[in-house]
């Protein structure tokens, strides 16, 4: 029997256990589920007769050991941040690892160890990273095997509300953590496009952004991830001129989050001054000027540029009440802070509202003198708030490259992502059974 | 005989040490002279037979212990960062220290010590910080004296070109730290207008500025400086609805600096793909859209929205050359250092050039319920290139309050900063004699 240790049982692990308990008979597993929470970790085991739950504190350096030390096989969705002490005390035990996380520094330095010590440390295998690596990985060798060159590669991804839960003037509702949206962005982006180096500073992030329709599906708008340029080593594409990898939202969305970029209302490195009794109006008028007459409505349209028929945009505002005087009631909170808690009064997500992944890839190439483009995307829709469809395009694929590994598909050890032929043809097939697939589609080559 | 050792002899310290050479052989003092370059204190000892030029490294633990045991003050002229290991050694010899810097937490933090061991350890008796607090408490104590309540305190000060050498499209010119005028303003700015907090995010900062008016002199543009809400207290204006810190500079600089803060030219977080091979257009042409026909002149003025008719605005820029060819040639270099190295070629001094220290201060009192507003002003101008008014303007106050430390008129040991009566008198009474005066005059009150 194989042991299977799963570190954390939040709400992204819903169709990662459920695949888990369903294949454990088959598979001949055991799944000890673990969390801070027991409740969270009993709820999640469901009394399967393979499973038990335990409470577990990963900072517990003993407990963590002994658990390690007991498995085949640990599977941390813990925060990328908290991963690092797990890695150690695999390659210690000699015991296999998955994350759905990017690989840190500290990550990718343990390399030679899990080499060594015969340990696979396999990452970015959710989403994003994750199913964007497997399905580009699988198009660009595609292209490549057939003697083309590829001259652009563009991803985007967006964890979005479904269109029939889609009731809010933002087109948008929080189905992840809500600080990484609110700072999302942050630092100076960095891609390549026709072999020129670009650099987009985050205060003109939100303008910067690309159109992009997915069939089907409708439009939406891209904006740029902080380093697009590390991924042209990784995917074997040193010299591809162009490369550039984004966030989906809808369209709209950016015009109007960049007023809050604008004003200063996501900063996160500063405590204001009385933010325990500040209304939302005052908030926002903190990053206004001092004028004796005039509204906060009215500064705000000006300093921002919205003009009196930008009704669409300014609807968006006074939709989530920031001219209010509610009153926050966060002790020494941030701007960001404060933001946030104005946003989840009224971007949370219903008890009966689903929500939606989309990806979408754009391969420019050559072959034989001729470009061609492919477009290729993904749709996935929750089935309800537990199965969602980040937990199954984040939980799906981690747990099948366990599967994987504990089957001796996968044996190569060391710090991986998934981009080889033999991670990206299974699991992408295997995905497919969950409703999780790829449309793709030659158009008329474009340029810019 | 009263033993100076000043540590530092560059541009800012001509004016400091030929004060002290100067008065030594009526004060009798002995002044020796050290910089890390042995040619620039030979340079400024210049032969005085009650001065002495020593190379030194402030870094030496052992010289610099036997420097400080064998002086009676110690006048620091070094970079702000590096003056803690002088201020502990000075504690450590019971030796008077006197620096033109802000006061850091690590200097702060040895007060109690300072005043055990009875040693006065000023700081921020240059020009700004310096000469703003001497000439803003002069009034502000002749107000509250006078039964007045402050209402507003505002104050600027600028680094300019004098009138006579100012010829170029920016009116403006390198008269201190270049790297400094590239970075100023990062971070978010924080000040407090009619009891309402207000805060600037860097991408804001250069269009929110404030005219201001100098008698004589013309006007001026002012930018908020960082951290304005930390004098309220330590000039004993706990409960001041207003106060404000900020930088001058000739009207239109700030609108066209602000075309480099949005391009994201003024980082200094990363370095850029290839910038010793870089053109000046290159180097704009990375923050830019690509676009495969538009040029980079077409382009930069509809992303920083500027008009045809913007000339004034719009020859800054061709006057600095930043759409030529002409190749940068810097290894590794960050936004920051580049657009440093591009404005240096046309913004540095010329051998005949003067510079000038502008400074301002509003105040608004109410006193028997009627208003009041006083302007102070003081208009400081270079000799030449040696004399410079910044090195008056520094030199000068640092220089007096070493004397008024020597002869025993300032007594008090521990960590200062000038904002007592006892200091701004006298010092403030003998810049005089330097051409360092204010101008105040009371005006039509203003409310904003």
């Amino acid at each position: 029997m194989k042991k299977i240790l799963v570190i954390g049982a939040g709400r992204s692990t819903s169709s990662l256990i459920q695949y888990l308990l369903f294949n454990a008979e088959q598979e001949n597993w055991f799944v000890t589920i673990t969390d801070q929470s027991k409740e969270l970790a009993i709820k999640a085991a469901n009394n399967h007769e393979r499973a038990k739950a335990l409470a577990f504190d990963v900072n517990n350096d003993e407990e963590r050991n002994r658990l390690i030390d007991e498995s085949d096989l640990v599977i941390s969705m813990l925060p990328a941040h908290m991963h690092i002490s797990v890695a150690k005390d695999c390659v210690k035990y000699k015991k296999h690892m998955v994350t759905a996380s990017y690989v840190s520094k500290e990550m990718k330095m343990l390399d030679s160890e899990a080499k060594l010590a015969g340990v696979i440390l396999m990452n970015e295998i959710g989403v994003d990273p994750g199913i964007d690596h497997l399905s580009a990985m699988r198009v660009i060798d595609n292209i490549r095997n057939d003697g083309g060159r590829l001259e652009a590669f563009e991803t985007f991804t967006g964890g979005l509300i479904a269109p029939e839960s889609d009731n809010n003037p933002w087109n948008y509702k929080f189905t992840w953590n809500p600080r990484n949206v609110v700072l999302a962005g942050q630092g100076t982006v960095k891609f390549i496009q026709n072999g020129k180096y670009k650099y987009i500073p985050y205060h003109k992030l939100f303008r910067r952004t690309e159109i992009i329709e997915v069939e089907g599906n409708g439009k939406f708008e891209g904006y740029a991830n902080r380093d697009s340029l590390q991924y042209r080593e990784i995917y074997g594409l040193k010299d591809i001129p162009t490369m550039y990898r984004g966030t989906l939202r809808k369209p709209g969305f950016c015009r109007a989050w960049d007023a809050f970029v604008q004003l200063g209302a996501t900063d996160d490195t500063y405590v204001m001054e009385g933010s325990e009794e500040m209304t939302n109006r005052d908030f926002i008028n903190s990053f206004l000027a001092y004028n004796i007459t005039d509204s906060v409505e009215l500064k705000f349209k000006h300093y921002l540029n919205i003009r009196q028929d930008d009704v669409d945009l300014y609807e968006k505002f006074e939709w989530l009440g920031i001219f209010n005087d509610t009153k926050i009631g966060l002790k020494d909170a941030t701007p960001a802070q404060i933001l946030q808690h104005i946003l989840e009064q009224k971007l949370s997500l219903s008890p009966n509202d689903k929500d939606m992944i989309v990806m979408w890839h754009r391969f420019l190439y050559e072959k034989d003198n001729k470009f061609h483009e492919i477009h290729s995307s993904m749709v996935v829709k929750g089935d309800d708030q537990t199965y969602t469809a980040m937990a199954k395009t984040v939980g799906l694929p981690v747990a099948i490259a366990t599967k994987m590994i504990l089957n001796g598909t996968i044996t190569t050890p060391g710090v991986h992502i998934p981009i080889e032929k033999e991670m990206y043809h299974p699991i992408l097939n295997e995905l497919e059974n969950y409703g999780v697939h790829f449309v793709e589609k030659e158009v008329e080559p474009r340029f810019y």
